[in-house]
């Protein structure tokens, strides 16, 4: 474990545009490289150490043990862990895609030898390629990291370190539980804004001169490209599908109500409350808590950290120190 | 036909309390009365003609031929109505509650011989009360002013010129027209912020701590009054059930699709474009359009006009002054 190990990143779209930068002003040596060559070239342009050889770029971290971060959209993922398990087997590897169970699994799959731990900064994602990335990105936001049962946790301790290095603070969860969150306040929301975009054009003229702020704002993020949305919605299928039917469910019931009684009480204060304990949990007040990472029980802390809303926000040594809302 | 048509508004709440300041700024004798004492306090300690008395609001509305404005909650609507039938049954009668159809029957019921035009100014309903009111709260903002096969023209004209007066412009539609697009452009959008809101709660903490910025834009509208929103949904329910049924058709088909293949193009694709349809429909270039209101076929010529999108600026004379999307 060292401060100031090498990262190479593969993918220099948003998220891996941003990190190059941002690690780099961190101190951190660092390449990458991508198949897009307008990417690639924008980096370079840009003055850093970006090309389109990810073979190239994968032996000098084989030689240099550095820290591999996978920075391709999801459907990408597998063709790179395979030149991964090729030219850097046993490397110290990440990831910053939008799902963690399928990459977690598909890394296992792939590269068994690799010191794996999923990552996922939860940073915007409306705008996408080089030129829309920046090494302020991440600041504030929060970077899931996952922490499985097999865990190790020095290399877990190392891309946490990132995570604070450039701005943002850590969220230890364990990947399934990542999934299923991730479902609920982003992947469903997503879908919904697609339906509602749908339902709103049929409207025609008469409804694009009505549209409402509560349009405006519900479909927002149809408006990303459609690409993407798809490789992100479509990657968390597993975890997405139960919250799809409990929302249809929801929706059913409120359909049910309406056309009998006409009442939609239960629908729209479930709402109303929902939005204010979410509120609520996020304005808690919170205590420090700290874990040892050398303790036996430390993936076991990590993780009740995470899943009750807490978040780390410094390494002190061996020690994460972090926060939690207070019971 | 008077250009100091004086104003009596029933109801003291954000509209309510909005218009009675910028039609007295405009330049109307106005009065109201409001069944909430707070907000009546309110508005006379801000210096106008307020009080609790809607009894005799609507005697003195009668004595002086004013138009008479209802802006009491949908629920409200009723109550309110007898006692116009009873103390000034023959008034220029409007509203500005949200749903359309349901005020123009119970009106047609209640109060037959008023020379009604049913109105609802789309602007923001976060707020509520007088102390949320402003006389700017309507610039800019359409105004839905309904055209019938009944309509007294001349009763229209004036409540068009009141909506132009306070700085929105107007939108000529059918009810039935105007409640359509409304479920499809408000009213779904609330019952799905409020089913987004009520399943990210069940994510808890994790969920609190990863919210992403899809979850807050689409729950936003979640967070207003309950008792507002279900006015204003359920008020809608005739309109609002086949659009919902529309958009529970699509989220089913997106499950099957999601559970079977995997895949969301269609759906994704359906919001993308729908989406970028509304907005180049909002972003078309507009012509010039007049509409003479005492020509036989003037009814039509306005509803014409809000069916494609269209929208009046100005009162010349008898001639209503408009702009349209460009064929």
């Amino acid at each position: 474990m060292s401060d100031v190990r090498a990262m190479c990143v593969i993918g220099l779209g948003l998220i891996g545009g941003s990190l190059l930068r941002a690690a780099s002003a961190a101190g951190h040596p660092a390449w990458a490289a991508s198949a897009s060559t307008p990417d690639a070239e924008a980096a370079a342009a840009d003055g850093f150490d970006a090309g389109t050889d990810v073979t190239g770029a994968l032996r000098r971290a084989a030689d240099a043990d550095a820290m591999v971060v996978l920075a391709v959209p999801l459907t990408a993922v597998d063709d790179v862990l395979r030149a991964v398990a090729e030219y850097a087997p046993e490397c110290l590897l990440t990831d910053v895609t939008s799902v963690k169970g399928p990459v977690r699994d598909a890394v296992r799959r792939r590269v068994p030898r690799a010191r794996f731990v999923g990552g996922h900064p939860m940073a915007g994602t409306a705008r996408s390629g080089w030129a829309a990335g920046s090494a302020a990105l991440f600041s504030g936001a929060a970077w899931v990291t996952c922490v499985e049962e097999d865990t190790d946790l020095a290399a877990w301790a190392e891309v946490a370190a990132l995570a604070l290095a450039v701005g943002a603070h850590v969220v230890p969860l364990p990947a399934d539980a990542h999934d299923e969150a991730v479902a609920r306040i982003s992947h469903l929301p997503h879908l919904f804004a697609a339906v509602l975009a749908g339902v709103g054009a049929q409207g025609g003229p008469v409804a694009a001169a009505l549209v409402a702020g509560s349009f405006t704002d519900g479909t927002r993020v149809a408006g990303s490209r459609p690409e993407l949305l798809r490789a992100m919605v479509e990657g968390n299928r597993d975890a997405l599908l139960p919250v799809l039917d409990e929302a249809l469910g929801r929706l059913g019931a409120a359909r049910g109500s309406l056309a009998s009684t006409g009442g939609l009480a239960a629908t729209i204060n479930a709402g109303h409350e929902g939005r204010r304990a979410l509120e609520e949990l996020r304005a808690a007040t919170r205590a420090g808590v700290r874990v040892d990472l050398t303790a036996p029980d430390a993936r076991q802390g990590l993780r009740a950290l995470g899943e009750r809303g807490g978040r780390l926000v410094a390494l002190d040594g061996t020690v994460a120190v972090g926060e939690v809302a207070q019971a």
